[in-house]
């Protein structure tokens, strides 16, 4: 971490920050200029706060230079995580395909969807129960109704069911979901993150619609940082100034995160964009960027969908993708499970 | 609404398509031209889903005209809002002042910073208890134990307080909270706005980071939908492309909220640029802009801060900014209360 | 087009401005509803200007519906353009690489960087002798020196050149350029666009770095409309919140440009990232998305380069890419030309 | 200047990057710790390119630290620039208000316009001769005629003419305009910029829609390297993803370019939102952040305008604005002039 003070500060009031600094742990190397003073803090600097630095008076700037993230710093990890989801394995080396409605509206809808994306190929089946809407008036799911019939068609399919928690309150009513999703909207829900890291269920952790890296990463740290290591990272599309998209695939976030951290990162293009035919050329640059797996939103009838219709996949649809994604995972030399 | 349909559609399946939205209870005005088809949805088309028409093979586009909202919404409901705090009057004509320090830390800070404030003429005491911090490894607040050093400080100062509530969990231990604040990261945690709505307390909820104005009016539309009409919007910055501070003020928030909706809005500039130097011209220009108020952090010992630090005031320094700000009122022609 | 009109217009107003609107030869579908009124604009509406709507006071809003773009449109043109660069193709089907230094440095630089990405494959010679810099301290190009010195490597390898133009004044030193680039500075140099739309030379167009894809159609529509249909679109980055990056690809761009416009497009990724490392996987997904060809970075000596040294890939970086590249543009039955 | 150097770098190569860098005429110091090591440059580094240093294999990551730009720093220029217009004194201490229409098109609409604000107090005569328009099939101003009625408007008036240039080929036809404008687009067009700098007119810079302040200053200097201090900066409004209003008036420019730079800075509310309506409140804001000036849309008849005339004023508008803005003036004891 560097600092930088402000020009004419006094040596007196130099040497009592650096004293203050030298507490936490962390020793300091001066170097004074024409222009500019310079404290270089090495050592462990996790715990000095960037905030308390930048109040103090004399103090101009304050630049971090290692990550503030720890647990998942490739750096210190160097080795991928794969986390075992009912007996399939996700992470680097094999490719994944949730896939399901955006949200569960009946038995009959849900099943029928099931069983199309698992002869299609599919290695888990999604679909929400809780929807977080913008309007107060658009349809908020099925509630614990759905978390059923997700269990029913996990039954009926054997698919492995991935699902989004809005609050802390329900990880009761999740404990038997096999992926818990935390959804953009709740990536800086640091009470659900905290909970969560005590459970040791796999985690989807979308990003955020308008955060960094770094941000991303944060949050995944509060999860490891409560102890539980199975987190998968989802890029579903940031917001940007385009208007012809609902969001913007950032892909270059795939090869950030296989960079940066050691764990898992899945690519939602059916959020992305927010529309349908866009689903399969983004679908194949997210296997090209490296990307450990899919999420994609099919519908029997997306005309009659409760929300998100517009982006959703047919089933007949979703099949000839799968073709598609099976021939580029194996040209990556990924396994399909 | 205005529904734009691809060209050379079959008569027969438009005559299909408005049948089907005719049975939602709005009328249809169709337009055939050489390039275009249009459908404009005449009446209350809030319940008219934009997802399931986009997901029409037929539809290309789809326009909302009318806002989504409609409780919020200043067309319907001409007349300002007025909160009662404790017998404080917040909205139009009115001019609050919210300060004190970014976290609660100790029984002597608060009560000092408290009692300094309240000598400066801020109207309402601001202090957070729990913390939404990006890192799991920063500070995350006294939780329950500010509370109680909250209530402590309204007890000895008579200054209303306002406090952040993380989760709809703490519902109970915010009871006699005067004002609840929702920050940015929870401006679309929807549990929360839900169970806020059954409640009758004063709700100041925060724009998020990159939230557009119909997104947070949408947020507000879910607390008064559930019944609570005490909602007070604040503006605290926005993400930009700046990097020489921590978020942008958006001033045209203030008018545009004025004119779009009858609630009242507050302006935070400590949290905006996230400089010290910086709150007093911001705090200028969200008074000249019409704001009914200012939510200030002052810190006793800024570079001692637990969090925040570089960005709040010293008690001198924000009595002096008070007595600007009176001035300024004043010649805008509103009543500090 | 559609025009929505404020509530409690009074008829007399509504028909002065139909009769106004169809004296520019558009008919009009009138819909009148509780809460709106609606005039749909039919016909060619390209020469209707929604500014002057806008300010017309009983007008409310205005939305456009045809895209105001029609040479460049895919919709009136429904065919593939492919240009010829010196009796190579460029367009759908055939896959290109231009290759080269950020800017030209010396003869021998360029001379052993040319012979060395021929060898490798690459399709065309880039290379920069005007440099727009943001700090006029910086290396500003070898001007005039360096176009010499492309025509040179030009002579010597085969490679059509590709180079950067700042301005309309220079057209007739770029006479014998073969690809005349217009940097993401200058996509709205309006007065530059209208120059090479009366030139017949192919332009390749970069987006500037916050516009959209209408406003990059709509710079390629100022040179089309000059009567210069030889424009190849590139992709180089959008400006985001991202740190770890200096930008950041938008790959829906190319499926999106392929769907809108009959337009050539590339994919520039050392621009995009800036980072030498994330050139080959952003690289990949550009392949993967559909792009019709890469403009990549390549200097013999990245550490002494005089620009963007940070994101150039040394000559045996690009071959190995290169042989990665041939094997993808073959996977997606694309021919390297 | 910062460089943090790769962990496990051997000592020659440091030593040999340590002598590179000195040759450059800055001194360093060194830092090694366990997990960085890091070289303070200290001295003037202007001229230290840091895409060189990135571009070096053992460097991780480079800081800037002290500024890039010297001329427009108010670090190395304490004092406040004034400008002289016509005898007219813009800069701090001073209001002025640039005011007329958007475009010029027609002696009456230009004089009527012209003679108008004046009465109403106006100190310097705005108008577009030639327009950049996104699209080729709008309006694009009277070009040379417009310049004619602009100097006839200020030979009727007595007030200066600021109109926008396009290009450094312009630059004799503009040699008797008062100040020149460089509009949001061209403001990284570097050679004209170049060629402002080597005269002496006063230029009234635009910020493009997505520049940082740094960029903008980077901008200014390229007009004071080359000799031409009179600069004036202003602030339009940048793109944000709010689609209520056109642009998002960046009020903390405003006090960021007074603390950084001794330019004066002017505001432009007409172009920030592009609604007539918003133009006030901006403008109040404008006044309160400590702004120099503003710069508004007049035209006689909005309905008509062949641009911009959403966001027009009509001259008893103006007149009312104007009012205000005296009394606002007067309350921050600035001299309108």
């Amino acid at each position: 971490m560097i600092v930088i003070l402000r020009p004419d500060t006094a040596e007196g009031r130099i040497k009592q920050l650096i004293a203050q600094i030298e507490e936490k742990g962390v020793s300091i190397h001066f170097s004074r200029g024409v222009h500019e003073t310079i404290l270089g803090l090495v050592g462990d600097t996790t715990h000095v706060d960037e905030d308390w630095l930048r109040a103090i008076d004399i103090v101009a700037d304050v630049r971090r230079i290692s990550e503030p993230y720890k647990l998942v710093n490739r750096r210190f990890h160097p080795d991928d995580t794969h986390i075992d989801v009912c007996g399939r394995r996700i992470g680097e080396g094999t490719f994944a395909v949730m896939a399901g409605p955006c949200s569960v509206e009946s038995e009959a809808q849900l099943l029928g969807v099931a069983q199309a994306v698992k002869a299609s190929g599919a290695t888990c089946l999604r679909g929400g129960a809780f929807k977080p809407r913008t309007s107060p008036y658009s349809f908020q799911g099925l509630e614990n109704q759905g978390l059923a019939l997700l269990r029913e068609a996990r039954r009926v399919t054997g698919l492995p069911i991935v699902t989004e928690i809005m609050s802390e309150m329900q990880l009761d009513d999740f404990a038997d979901v096999d992926i818990i999703q935390v959804g953009a909207r709740n990536m800086q829900n640091f009470r659900l993150l905290k909970e969560l890291g005590h459970s040791k269920k796999p985690v989807l952790l979308k990003r955020g619609l308008s955060s960094t890296m770094e941000e991303l990463f944060m949050s995944a740290e509060y999860i490891l940082a409560g102890g539980n290591d199975n987190v998968i990272l989802c890029e579903r599309g940031i917001r940007t100034f385009e208007k012809m998209i609902r969001n913007n695939l950032d892909i270059s976030a795939v090869p950030l995160i296989k960079a940066k951290t050691h764990l898992p990162v899945i690519v939602d293009p059916s959020h992305a964009a927010g529309i349908a035919w866009m689903v399969e050329p983004l679908a194949r640059t997210a296997i090209a960027a490296g990307a450990d797996g899919l999420m994609i939103e099919v519908h029997n009838d997306p005309q009659k969908a409760l929300c998100d219709g517009a982006q959703s996949l047919r089933p007949d649809q979703f099949d000839a993708l799968m073709q598609d994604v099976r021939r580029r995972a194996e040209f990556e030399g990924k396994a399909m499970q």
